[in-house]
C-alpha cells in the first residue's frame, strides 16, 4: 500500500512501477496519468486512468483485453499469472473447480474465444461461480462491439478494485459492497443474542460453501458484516439462523422437536457494491424477513 | 372396508375374522370383544379392544408384543409380514433404506432386543425415519415396566389405524392430521394462484425425499391438504415455493436474479393427529411464516 | 319471507301484490314478469324484473326514479315511506344525523336535483354516510345520460336487497358481503381466545359509532362474521383489538404499561359484496395484518 | 450554560451560585460539593451532589421536599415558581390543563398532602400528563418512609436534568431517550420516502396532542428522531403514517378508496431514557411492526 500524497511527490518512474499491474500487463495506462499529477483524491486518479484507456486506439484496447487469462484455466495458471489475476480467481474459488465446474468454465472460454478472438473477462470479486456462468449466458450472443465494451468496462471494474488496495487516499473508489443481518425476538420483544447464525453461498454445479459462521452480540447483529469491505458476490445465498437452541437456553415451552430450528433465508444478491441488510424477526412459532438496507 | 352394522349382525367367526389382525397375529381380541356387540361407534369399538388388551394376562401382552415383526428387518421380511405390517414399513420407506439407515436400524433393533428381549415397536404411520430413531433415543434408558407399557400404547395406535382402513361407521376415530398451507401475494392484496409448491421430508440419515409437488389454487390454496387423512408423520419439513416464477409471469419488476426465488419454510411437525397451517405471505423482497391451525 | 315455489304457483294478484315494492312504488315491474312464470331460481326471476326495466319507455324509467324519496329528507320522512325505504335509510343511520351531516345530505339532495331534475339514488344498505357523500362527489359531475343509467342500477341493487329479503329459493342472489377477523398468538404458536374485538365505523363528519363489540373464540375466531348476511357498507372501519389485557391474563412478562394494549386496524371496504378478511398476528411486542379473503 | 472546567476553577461562590437551583431552592448542596473539586466528569459532579443529599440528615432532605412547589396549582403559579420549575411544568402542558384535567391534578395534591404532610413530587419531564397520574395512583398507597425515598429520587432525577441543561462536560449523564421510526415499503423492497409521519401523544383526560408533524428521508427515516436529547415522557402514543398518499403518487394500483390510508400504530413508552424504535414494514394490503431498539 501506498499512499496519494506519495504517489502524487514520486518520480514518474516509480509512480508508474506502483501502479504498472492496475491494468494487467499495462504499464502505458499509469505512463498515461503520470503527467496530470498531482490528483486530488483517488476518484480522480481512477478517472484519469479510465479516460486513458477509453481514448486509446482500438488495437491497444485489444491488446489490453488479449493481455487478461483466462477464467480458470489450468495450463495458464501453471505457467504463472500475474499475482493479481492469481488471488482475484482463488478468491471465487477457480482454483478448486469440481470436475463438472472445470468443464462448464473450459465450455465457457472455448465458446467466447471461438466467437470472439479474445478471453472472456469478467471482475470475479463482484462474482459467485454461479453467477460468472449466469453473465456469460447473457453475454455471449452479443456482437463484437458491445463485448468489447463489456470487456473495458469489466476491466475498469478489476482496475478500481486493485488501485483501492494500493493506494489510500481521504476519499475511496464505491467498489464495497455490505451484507448484513440482524436478529430480533418478537417473543420477548428484544435483539435476540447468542444466535448462531451462517452464511453459505449455494452452488448450481459443485458445492455449496460456508462464507461465515459466526453469533449474534447483544444487539442482536453481527460484530461485524458478515460481507464488507469488498464487493458481496452477485449469487445465491442461504443464511441459517439457529433459533431452536436460543429458545431452549432461554426456557421458553416449546414442542418436540421445535416447531422451527434452524432457519433457512435463501435470497439473491444482485448489486455487489450495495448495502443489503436480510433481518429475522422471529418467535418460536413465527417468522418474518425482509429487504432492508 | 365393512360397516359397523354388518359386523355388529355377522357371526362371531366372520366378526373375529374380519378384525383378526387389527392386533398383530392376535385374533383373540377380537373374539374378547365380540359378545359385547352390538356397538353404537367405533370408537366404542376400538376402546373395547383396547381395554380387552389391557386387563389381559401380562404373558399374553408380552406374547402380543413379540408377535411383532423388528422393523427393517430383511431376513423377516423375506419370510413374509403380515400384508398389514408391510403396507406399514412400506408406507415410512422402510424397504428402501440406504445403507447407513439400515446400519442404525439394525443397531436400534438389537440394542433393543438385548435389553427387554422383545422388538422395538412403534407406529410407523406417525413417524419418518429420524423421528423413530430418535424415539428410540429417548426410550432405550427406560426400564421394562415403561417399555411394555409403551409398547402397547403403539400397539394400540398401530390398531386404530388398521381398525379405521377396516371398518366405517358413522363416527370416526381421531387418527387423522393434516397439513396444509396457504400463500397471500401481499403485493397485489390477492390470494397467489398458480404457485408451485413443494412438500419435502428431510431425513438426517439418508435422502430427504419430495412427499407432494402440486400448485396454488385461485385461493392460493392446494386443492387437497399437503398431507390429510392419515397422521402426519413426525419429523422435519420443508415447504418450496417458486415464488420468483410467479413474480416473474405477472410482470413485478424485480431483480436479476430475483432477491427471492424458492422460499423454504423448514420446519417440525410434532402431533401427527394435528392439524398444522403454514402459511406464506409474500411480496418479491420480503415474507412471513407462522404456525396457524 | 314467501317461497319461490309458492311464488311461482300463485295467482297474479298475489304474485304482484308480493313483490310490488321491490322496486319503489312500482308494481308494474312485477305486473311485467308475471307471465313468465315459473322461475327456476331467485337469480332468474331478478334478471327478468331487472330487464323490464331496462326496456321500458324511457319515461317510465324516469318514473321510476322520480318514485324515490331524498335521502335523509325529514320533511319526506315525516310525510311517510314505504316501510323498505324507512328501513334501508335507518340502517345507515339516516334517521339520527349530527346537524353537520343533516346539513351535508341536504346540500347533496339539492345539489343534484338541481342540476337533473330527479332525487340523487343509492342504495344506501350498501353504504356509510361518508360513502354516499364521496360517491355524490364522484356522480354530480356527470351528465344526464350517466346519471340515469347511474341511478337505474342503484336501484337495482336496492331491488335485489328487498327481493332477497321477500323470497326464499334454492339459489341465492349475490348482494351479501362478509367480514371477518381472526387472532393468532404468535408468542404462544395458538389461537388466541378470549380477546375483547370491538368493529367501529369512522365518520369524517359526525360522531364514529360501533357496529359490534365481541370476543374472539377458541379458534382465535369471532362465532359469527363481524359483518355477514348482508353487503359491508363501503367505507372506513377500526377494529380495535385489546390485547394488553390478554396478554397480562396469560401472566406473560410486560413492560409497564403494556408496549401493546388496545391495537387498532384501520382499514376501508371498498366491495360491500366480497369477503374481506383482517387478521392480527400479535405478541406483545409485534403485530402484523394483511387483506385476506 | 457553563463548562466543566471553569465550573472546577471557579470562586467558590460562583460555584455554587451557577448550581443553587439543580436542587429547588437548596444551594446547600452544591455548597457541600464545593470542596470536592475538581471533578473528572459531570456524572461525579452529579454522584457527589446526590450523596450529599442521601447523607443530609432527615429534616433537612424533608425541607428540600417542602421546598418544591405543587403540580399544577395556580395560586403557586400567580406566586411565582422558580423558572427551572416554570419551564418543567410546562413542558408538560401542566400551564394549559383541561377542567377536568385541572381538577385531576387538585385532587392528586389534596390528597398527597394529606397523607404525608409534603407536596407530590414527580420528575415531570420523564412523563405525560397520564403517566403523573397514573403513577400517583401506585405511590399513595405507599408509607411515609417509602414515600420520603421515592420523593427523593424524583428530586435527584430533576437535579440530573437540570445539571445536564447547565454544564457541558466531556462526559454526558444517562437523561436522555430516543423514539425514532422508518417506514419499508415492501411492495418496492426500498425504503419509503416523503411519507407523512405524525406522533400524537394520547391522553386520557382532556385532549390529544401532536408532539410533531414531519416525513421521511430516502432512507425511509426521519431526519432526526421523532423525540431525542430528552427523556421520552412514559405515556401512551399513536404514530401516523399517510400510505395512501404515498402509495397512489407511486402509481401502485389501489382500491378505491384504499385498502390502507392513514395506519395508526399504539404504543405505550415505559422507559424514558430507553431507545425504542417503531417501524413500519408497509405495501398497500398488509402491515407490521414491532419494537425494535
Amino acid at each position: 500500500m501506498t499512499t496519494l500524497p506519495d504517489l502524487n511527490n514520486a518520480s514518474r518512474d516509480d509512480f508508474v512501477a506502483a501502479l504498472a499491474n492496475v491494468f494487467e500487463h499495462s504499464p502505458w495506462v499509469a505512463e498515461q496519468v503520470s503527467m496530470q499529477r498531482p490528483y486530488a483524491g483517488i476518484t480522480q486518479l481512477f478517472m484519469a486512468m479510465k479516460a486513458a484507456v477509453e481514448r486509446a486506439p482500438a488495437e491497444l484496447r485489444l491488446a489490453l483485453i488479449k493481455a487478461h487469462p483466462d477464467l480458470a484455466d489450468k495450463t495458464q495458471r501453471a505457467a504463472g499469472l500475474t499475482s493479481e489475476s492469481n488471488a482475484e480467481q482463488n478468491s471465487v474459488g477457480l482454483d478448486r473447480l469440481s470436475d463438472a465446474e472445470y468443464d462448464a468454465f473450459q465450455r465457457v472460454n472455448s465458446a467466447y474465444r471461438a466467437k470472439f478472438g479474445f478471453p472472456y473477462i469478467v471482475c470475479v470479486r463482484r462474482h459467485t461461480k454461479d453467477s460468472i456462468l449466469r453473465d456469460f449466458a447473457r453475454r455471449l450472443p452479443n456482437d463484437a462491439a458491445a463485448e468489447m465494451k463489456n470487456s473495458v468496462e469489466e476491466i475498469c471494474r478489476i482496475a478500481a478494485l486493485r488501485l483501492d488496495q494500493t493506494v489510500t487516499a481521504d476519499d475511496r473508489l464505491a467498489v464495497h459492497g455490505r451484507l448484513s443481518t440482524h436478529v430480533l425476538d418478537t417473543h420477548s420483544g428484544k435483539p435476540a443474542a447468542g444466535i448462531t447464525v451462517e452464511l453459505i453461498e449455494l452452488a448450481e454445479l459443485g458445492a455449496s460453501r460456508t462464507v461465515t459462521r459466526t453469533s449474534t452480540n447483544a444487539d442482536g447483529r453481527t460484530d461485524r458484516p458478515l460481507i464488507g469491505g469488498r464487493p458481496v458476490p452477485a449469487g445465491q445465498y442461504e443464511l441459517l439462523f439457529e433459533v431452536g437452541d436460543y429458545f431452549a437456553k432461554r426456557g421458553v415451552p416449546l414442542s418436540s422437536p421445535p416447531f422451527l430450528d434452524k432457519i433457512p433465508l435463501r435470497f439473491s444478491v444482485s448489486e455487489p457494491e450495495g448495502h443489503l441488510h436480510v433481518p429475522l424477526l422471529v418467535t418460536p412459532w413465527s417468522y418474518a424477513t425482509y429487504r432492508g438496507s
